[in-house]
């Protein structure tokens, strides 16, 4: 098997067998496959797309590059979440405390910015002396101790995922179906999560630019995860304009503090409580959706805290 | 002007301005743009083609991306051949010698092995003791001391070219119309030929399959041509087995010497005689092309030398 024959069964439309796609990721890890080859062969895949059998292949393999987290000592339900990015996206930084301040343990591997949009590890890292990049025992004994863990993905997690991430943005692969699905769906793989509440936006501001897009990216991410054995509730949101009142990650920061306050505005707020109200359903809190909702809510304003 | 922007300019199938593909050449001629760039850039050129406008900027870019060769003072006609490549192919080592034996000044540039051809600068590499690198200072001095000069591409000749030729074999993006005719012309702008006999190959062995795509070939040919004010001839061949009686760099090298002392094989003996015919009337030795078949004939059995 090699790099450039596989390159060119993706350039001619032709599918890739588990077997070709484990290679590629398997060698580019080690770096015994170069960028270059790796650029050729995103740039054919972002141009002639992926069945979602090749999808999901991309995914497991990318999952298992590196170590993977094991969380089923803490609990049963890991439920993660993800938004596949838009402009002033803060929606993180006030959720996850809110779902932990339910007794509801959170882990979650935040990435970087990838094109326009912001990531939740760059916003966490304006605050002086946060540690972002954790390792697998730092990660676990953080969700033991206070509940709650927002990290970037370390090194050794699925580490095949972090260089074609990079390597798209440098080459402006990043708005493809399969790419989004299975880089997503493989951090959450290597995390330990089970279950994950997926936010697909859409607009102007968002890669997926019409509800037809956002629809095939949660009909990829749902068949994936039931390939690999995870839960995967979709949510579609809009992104036509900033959530909330600020951009840029230390303002993002900012006013994520002051949402928990309960100085909050309408948009991020709904957010907010539509994807708790997911997270709850998927955690065994009762299937009532409305009475999800207005849980999240109130513990938005009551200020309670574990 | 950034890399990104124009990968997803081409990526987008829209059309790459002069000054976008004059950056993109002197960017990555010095080194400033990478490799994983240039090959994402040229796996969407290869998926989403170049209109003839595109071509023929790439071609000159290429071409004026390092030295160039002056020849007007050898000759005003410096007519070159070039093959777009087959299996068994040593027409230019048994071709050209017999043009030089008639007096006009052969300058040939020759390249490496692409896919699975092989490449006149890697056959002649079997000579021990050839040297195939020359400055332009010996590629001068070979011509006017003994009418002759095959030489690979110097380092500073065409440097994009070479670059962009070496990554395309890597990474499967060979038999592009736009690059193979780019990457031709560009060599033969820039070694100082003002006259062209392309020799467009067809056939299975060929990466031109059939007449309609070697005919588009043809055409982009004589159209950068123009645009650089050469006049190009094109002679189609078929290539669906090998060319005379040999594979193999020694080999053909040894076949080629016979081919000129009169042992010379029929199919061998029609595509020098063909070629050379056009070579003649470039050369301004007189348009009847059956005469200037039967004078190259005639002197690959006569052996007299200059």
């Amino acid at each position: 098997m090699n790099i450039q024959e596989i390159i060119i069964k993706k350039r001619d439309k032709r599918e890739l067998t588990k077997e070709e796609i484990d290679y590629f990721i398997e060698e580019y890890t080690k770096g015994n496959i170069t960028d270059y080859h790796a650029a050729a062969l995103i740039m054919a895949i972002y141009l002639n797309g992926m069945t979602e059998e090749e999808t999901t292949n991309l995914t497991l393999a990318m999952a298992y590059s590196g170590d993977t987290i094991d969380l089923s000592p803490i609990s049963k339900n890991i439920v993660d979440k993800h938004s596949t990015g838009g402009v002033g996206d803060k929606i993180t930084l006030v959720l996850m405390p809110i779902v932990a301040s339910l007794g509801i343990p959170v882990v979650k591997m935040s990435g970087r910015g990838l094109g326009y949009t912001g990531g939740t590890a760059d916003k966490l890292e304006s605050i002086p002396g946060y540690k972002i990049g954790l390792d697998i025992n730092e990660i676990e004994k953080n969700v033991k101790d206070i509940g709650i863990c927002l990290a970037s993905q370390t090194a050794n997690l699925a580490p095949a995922d972090k260089k074609i991430y990079a390597l798209r943005d440098a080459i402006g692969c990043v708005d493809s179906i399969p790419l989004i699905a299975s880089s997503i769906m493989s951090k959450k793989i290597a995390s330990g999560a089970n279950k994950i509440v997926l936010e697909v936006m859409t607009g102007n501001g968002a890669f997926m630019k019409n509800i037809e897009e956002a629809t095939v990216l949660s009909e990829q991410m749902k068949a994936i995860g039931k390939l690999a054995g995870m839960e995967v509730i979709c949510v579609l949101t809009r992104m036509n304009e900033p959530l909330g009142k600020s951009v840029g990650n230390a303002l993002e920061v900012i006013e994520a503090t002051e949402c928990l306050k309960g100085n909050i505005s309408d948009d991020v707020k709904e957010v907010v409580c539509k994807l708790g109200a997911q997270i709850l359903k998927l955690s065994g809190y009762g299937d009532d959706e409305e009475a999800n909702k207005r849980k999240i809510e109130e513990q938005i304003y009551n200020r309670k805290r574990l």
